[in-house]
């Protein structure tokens, strides 16, 4: 708990905000502190984030109100590990799977990467829920296992601790509900102060927009990633962000087990280009950041010292990365009804796709179905026959089919043959300090 | 209870709003409903009207909110009395006194004027804590008994039943604690939902503006009172408004018996200059609006006709007309401390340290002291000299003095003899449909 001397007043803080005065250091930390002791009602502070989300808070403001979430609750340190650290966040997509080989990839060079992950929730899988796919496999590792595991294999993925930044945990769950989400200082703050927290000295981001990402425009991702790198920045964590794509799925596979498989296709050299690539640009990051920019990612992805962590680092948490993954009982094609040249893949329609086929969840405890989801066969500007396959559906219950069925077709647009189809780079952006 | 049919999503009505669209009709409807029967929660409402208050509201909208409000509870009625109806509404302000020898007034012309009144809360007072200095007084009227007094003397002044607009009530104690008072279309709904549930026909507003007022910018209060006139308007209710003056307090007796006693000298012919005349400009426009255009309110007020009403109305409600009026304990003259002329009598400050004797809350519930206020013996733009003196302290509680006479001081400037100092007409203003 922040120690905190000064007493305010809840509405005075509001009618600051709302009037675009900037709250003192003092006021914030009052306002965490007390929010978090439910001195400040949910009501109040639901008020107070509309006046942020609307009338926005300067770079100082964020910084002191992320560093009182971290104050909020427990801080780790991997201060004293034989290995520099550098930490990955996304903030989520559909078919984004890359937390699986890059942690691998990157502790092949040396390197600690603790991913404290999430599960899904919508339209967007949790690398949790698919890691889980993997029989035998476990989210939970204590502190202690986790450093061992970090000391001597150098990548774990791993559920988060209860205690990292409380405040922003209860403060995210009341954005949910009042329509306060999407507040830019909000966000970031949300998410730097859970890497702050960690430990981590260097953090690589991958800020996503489009359809199936959380900021649909690339203007709000930039301003997004430009705000967290410079709150990593003020808290002395050396952070890049790098602007990607999504407005198409990334890879084929979207759901859980299928996108573990693609995962280790990638770690055995292959994959779909664009996962490969954004991999290994993700991996260049965080390796210049360790202190290894001369470290060649491509490399240990083709001779297989990505591949033999990634076996370690599945074993060392129960997982038999031997065994068969889970199918589904029930799968169904796709056609394509037309010839023609795919011009559209909407991202967001896919992701709904799988959620509806059982991959993901609606509401937080809700199980999930490891064998669910969508492989793609075609990707956006793609050259299509009238009949060929477009998709591959998968779920455990049939009559999941039809709705799921209808979002896939709805999210394919096929153009007469010839129509230009714009290429979109996957990674279009970068942003450092 | 409103009977309402379709149902939506709160956020994506709090979205809606905080995206400055208009909601719909029938969103407006549910949201109101959905409040007031819990399904909406109070953190949701709150971002709702943080919102609005950023962004908000156009007339369609504020008409439907005010009419959803009044759908959530009872309507009154005074069809079938033989006279006209009108009602009159103040934004409050120090020392304002009017209800209390203008519905007389108003009534000795025949006309009905049922005036719903609450008690005070902070620096404004309220009617029915002026009215129950006066021994045997009561405030509870039954609906029976109140169309009955109408009928016969045509001036009531009572509390409010608590049946009428309840979501406003809901709605008024949520954004009070969540700095969302001040949004011009909840103030405006607010006010002319309860007006229009009480079922008046034509309904004439006192909109303050100044340091003693709600609004301290003549241009919020305009926008306040152009608001007001429009609902009403729309609703059916014709409706005018005067803009007023509360940058001094109005005329010399700030407190519960004290404003009592000054509203009598106003009936009986005399009383401050400021009082006399809001009171005839206000009987004018609520004349007209009942059809009486060429009554005449000064002779009325000068002849005893509206003190004869006055007198059967406090008698009617269980008061003691001629009963001597309780008095405070004890009495502390205040002085001039230098020569010159009094350039400011700052309203508020003048209300807070009434507040401070005694004679206002600071909680729902408190009782106020009948005896407790502030005499005042001087008005802005009077000469003074050293050691005359300007003010009188009322309290039953010595300990409550040093404070308010603080207060009081601090809200008096004396300037050098000769300053000139602006005149403010008290009626600066009006606005019709």
């Amino acid at each position: 708990m922040a120690l905190v001397a000064e007493s305010f007043d809840a509405v005075d803080l509001i009618v600051a905000k709302r009037e675009r005065r900037a709250l003192a250091t003092a006021e914030i930390d009052w306002l965490v502190d007390a929010y978090t002791r439910g001195v400040v009602a949910d009501e109040q502070m639901s008020a107070w984030a509309m006046a942020v989300l609307l009338n926005g808070m300067d770079r100082r403001e964020i910084r002191d109100l992320t560093l009182a979430m971290i104050a909020s609750g427990e801080r780790m340190s991997f201060e004293g590990l034989p290995r520099p650290t550098v930490d990955k966040h996304s903030t989520g997509g559909v078919g984004d799977k890359i937390t699986l080989p890059l942690a691998p990839l990157v502790a092949s060079f040396g390197v600690a990467v603790p991913q404290l992950s999430g599960r899904g929730l919508g339209h967007t899988g949790g690398t949790l829920d698919k890691l889980e796919s993997i029989p035998g496999w476990r989210a939970d590792v204590s502190p202690t296992a986790m450093r061992r595991q970090l000391a001597e294999i150098g990548a774990v993925i791993c559920a988060a601790g209860g205690d990292l930044a409380p405040a922003d945990k209860r403060l995210y769950a009341l954005r949910d509900t009042t329509g306060t989400v999407e507040a830019i200082p909000l966000i970031a703050s949300s998410i730097m102060s859970k890497k702050i927290a960690e430990g981590t000295s260097a953090l690589v981001l991958d800020v996503k927009f489009g359809s199936g990402a959380f900021m649909r425009r690339r203007g709000d991702a930039e301003e997004l990633a430009r705000t967290m790198v410079d709150l990593g920045t003020d808290a002395g964590v050396t952070t890049v962000a790098l602007l990607t794509d999504m407005e198409v799925p990334l890879g084929l596979a979207v759901g859980n087990a299928v996108e573990v498989a693609e995962s280790v296709e990638v770690l055995a050299g292959g994959g779909p280009a664009d996962v490969r690539a954004l991999t290994v640009a993700l991996a260049r990051e965080m390796l210049a950041l360790a202190g290894r920019p001369d470290a060649d990612p491509v490399a240990a992805l083709d001779d297989g010292r990505a591949m033999d962590v990634w076996r370690r680092m599945i074993a060392a948490q129960g997982g038999d990365p031997d065994a068969p993954l889970p199918e589904a009982r029930e799968r169904v094609v796709v056609t394509a009804d037309s010839d023609g040249v795919l011009a559209e893949q909407d991202a967001k329609g896919v992701g709904v796709a799988a959620w509806r086929l059982g991959a993901g969840r609606a509401r937080q405890g809700d199980p999930v179905q490891a064998g669910a989801g969508v492989l793609l066969h075609v990707k956006r500007g793609d050259t299509v026959r009238a009949g060929q396959p477009i998709a591959t559906l998968l779920t455990d219950d049939a009559d999941r089919i039809p709705r799921a069925e209808a979002m896939l077709r709805e999210a394919h647009r096929i153009a007469p043959a010839g129509t230009p189809v714009e290429e979109r780079p996957i990674v279009a952006g970068r942003i450092a300090a």
